[in-house]
């Protein structure tokens, strides 16, 4: 099914929801989802609505020009507008683990994301094999201290010749500069392996059971400029107990990486969720 | 702040979500919440909004009529307009046990309830010191086979004098008769010991036990004819462990039962359930 | 590291600790793990213990005459005896769907099972691909009404040869025979997808969604003659909320599925659960 | 049933389980439950043993010795012996908020905390009425900075007055002295409002919801000189959304305030709490 996603962001007045809806229902458009917030602390208002285009009143691209001449100006509006075609193009980068990047091509193999996966980038070859099984081009491109500039212009090379959307940092353990974060601004889903804001940084399982919690967590984010401290996109955690060693906990920890991760990369690609002074809100 | 609440039901059609938003933005509403869910199988909407009353249009009495010319005839929507005052009248059924009746006397106590607690029934003396230090007036109706029949007469005497709009079993062991349930239709919440549609009927964490399961739950739902099978608002789980006794299990469990109860009743109180065709939709 | 394991199960009496205990002192043992459990309910005892082989004073193989001779007759003990090597063997039977296979083989890729697969076993074609980029072999054996005696016979033909110690039923929809299964007793897992002992047989979530529970799960057990009443080694649960259809849950549900029966795995392996009265004891 | 309980501490060798079992053996101790850990990066032995008196061959206070004579002394083991009789004493410091309070008294109402309450302290009055209401004597200290010293030493007179085992900070919302916590090291519990170590200090749910994180919790643990830093007993989090306000945050992190922290009083009661390196090993 085509469809349409609108997402519109603007000071909080009486009517918003009125003359949205009263667009859509104008140009007949079928309803599919329809989601609003209101940050009262900011008096802003936020809304998602999705609709079918097939026997819609306007044409795909005269969409946003109308809801702009119609609505948008009137209500001071900031909106973007997504359709689910063609599909929406994700480059994955890793470095030597591969539970997420398993857990990601299984989804994509098994239909349950809706996304063209063209290239995936390693700093090691480790995972060349697995990514070559998937019928997925790979490419090696090593990083270290000397050639850090150059090899991000490699990668945002392939990334541009690829026309990629959007960016999955599936365990990829180099930290990106800000020039490159710059380019894919809230395109970029990293996951951490703590439960953020604890453990920023190298080795949060160590530093967890240095700490001896009793819950451990991941966290997957938007990247910003700094490190582990983007907007949340969603989090999930795992009991340990005290005979759990580090190692325990990193596969602990794993299973909810993988699931933290896939959850993020679902509202991404459905546009559920919307970044704003550096936290989410997510429509699922 | 004084609130109308509206819920809306009607057969599924384009312009729903406009039309009543448009009324709401006619008279000034200041929305609060607004929520839409579609059952794509049988092609029903389902709506709840809610608005500041101060500065609206309509005056309380003639929101209903104004509404049902201006929108629902149009559709035809059955709906229901609520009011957060005056505040809402809660009866609550015990037996023996103390902890859900704790829970929420102590949630009244500290302001997260705003409801009226008139009278605590029970077919037991057990907590008629713990009701009575919490100021409630308490009832004892004792219950056996011979005058079941008698018993509810004088329950029913009692909570329509008092005006009673809702009634909790706060694990009341006792069963309520169609007769009493359709008086109350989807106003009798009960709290079930176990994760239904496991374990229906008595001794549900002994079940579990036998069973060798690795979680137990309970459940919270609108009391109907059928035992332990009205419509659920609410579950929660707890996991448990081989070594974990019949006694571990009602422990445990008794933790679970609490707070599924209170998230039930606050869910029930600000008008976020809608209960049909055996199920509910929880606008949280 | 080679280890060895001790599985022992006897009427509950005073010294059976210390007399376990002294044995593996005697012949200067490193113990690694020990845990116990008394069901107090039939007075049994139950105790694991792990212990490293190098330098043990005993031969591999004089081990159970002598625990035999010392111990274990003087309390009517039975008892097992395990090393972790040679590496246990385990088959996988698999149908249509991907998402268990996928996390089992990823996991062995990636070192987190200690085991061997000598072949995949499934009642169609589809997975053969995935199971041969892996380079485990796959054999196809058709199943219907007419033929499942003899699929069943080849099956264990494939198994027998092959030395298979247990049987993983990765989303295998073929009910297997009271025949097949006393080949295997406490050696075939299954994972249900549903959170049992509700939801029994065919179609769960849509069971589940009937019936509008608002937690799915999933249950990992040993596969016993009477369907999914087998003793259960592990279950999770997730959330689910009014607005998700049946599609929604078995993709919810998935995600459980896959962990839950990795997990019952991996106790397995590590001969983690003990089987009995249709419950099972898991040290974890 | 009148138990001991052991719990020992020694440097890693062989032969220590096979000793302290033969020792309860020789006297004819029915053990109840055993358990060990050892920390392999330390080279650390703990136990937990807990047997019934009755019928165990030795006077309660010959224990003690006759166990350092025979068995601890050859282990460089340093132990602690407990009975359940008398009853531990516990004091509560609440200071406005009522829900912990209110959830302990309720599980002493109900029998399912085996402790004596000689006395509630409170640096408020609000909470008066709530204490006297459970006949449980109130203690109205005020602190502010011009007396802290002085309130302290009021606080102490009274604990020792009233015998007092332990201390628990029940949403006390004043810092304590080092001088106070060296009299009770690992006696003092309290309950933060975080996912420790995120969120240390004042307003944790104000410092989440600025962060955007998707889960919150709380912790309970044994208070040290530094801030919210000690040994953490217990920790649980609950789920929030982007519409999640501050001041639900606060609602929803109490009901897990009240269950972590009736948790660590549960484990500490049982003496299933060993705190060593600023870490907890929970015996459960």
């Amino acid at each position: 099914m085509k469809k349409a996603i609108l997402i519109v962001q603007c000071p909080d007045q009486k009517g918003i929801v009125a003359h949205v809806s009263d667009f859509l229902y104008k140009y007949q458009g079928n309803i599919l989802e329809v989601d609003q917030h209101v940050d009262e602390e900011i008096g802003m208002f936020f809304m998602r609505a999705a609709w079918e285009l097939e026997s819609f009143g306007l044409e795909k691209d005269a969409i946003g020009p109308t809801f702009e001449k119609e609505v948008a100006g009137k209500f001071r509006m900031k909106f973007d507008l997504y359709f689910n075609f063609p599909k929406p193009r994700m480059a994955i980068f890793v470095s030597k683990l591969s539970h997420c990047l398993f857990d990601i091509l299984s989804r994509v193999y098994s239909g349950q994301f809706d996304v063209d996966i063209p290239l995936v980038i390693s700093n090691h070859l480790d995972l060349k094999e697995v990514v070559t099984a998937f019928h997925v081009p790979f490419f090696h491109i090593p990083v270290d201290k000397s050639n850090k500039k150059d090899a991000e212009k490699q990668q945002i090379a392939l990334l541009e010749q690829n026309n990629i959307d959007f960016i999955v940092l599936a365990r990829y353990m180099q930290i990106l500069s800000s020039d490159f974060i710059n380019h894919y601004p809230n395109q970029v889903i990293n996951i951490h392996h703590s439960f953020l804001p604890a453990f920023v940084g190298a080795k949060p399982y160590h530093a967890a059971y240095e700490r001896g919690v009793k819950i451990i967590g991941a966290t997957a984010h938007y990247v910003t400029e700094e490190l582990d401290a983007g907007p949340i996109i969603e989090q999930e955690v795992a009991r340990v107990r005290h005979h759990n060693t580090p190692a325990d906990l990193v596969q602990i920890g794993q299973d909810v990486e993988k699931v933290v991760l896939s959850k993020a990369i679902k509202y991404h690609l459905e546009r559920k969720v919307l970044a704003y002074r550096n936290k989410t809100i997510i429509f699922y």
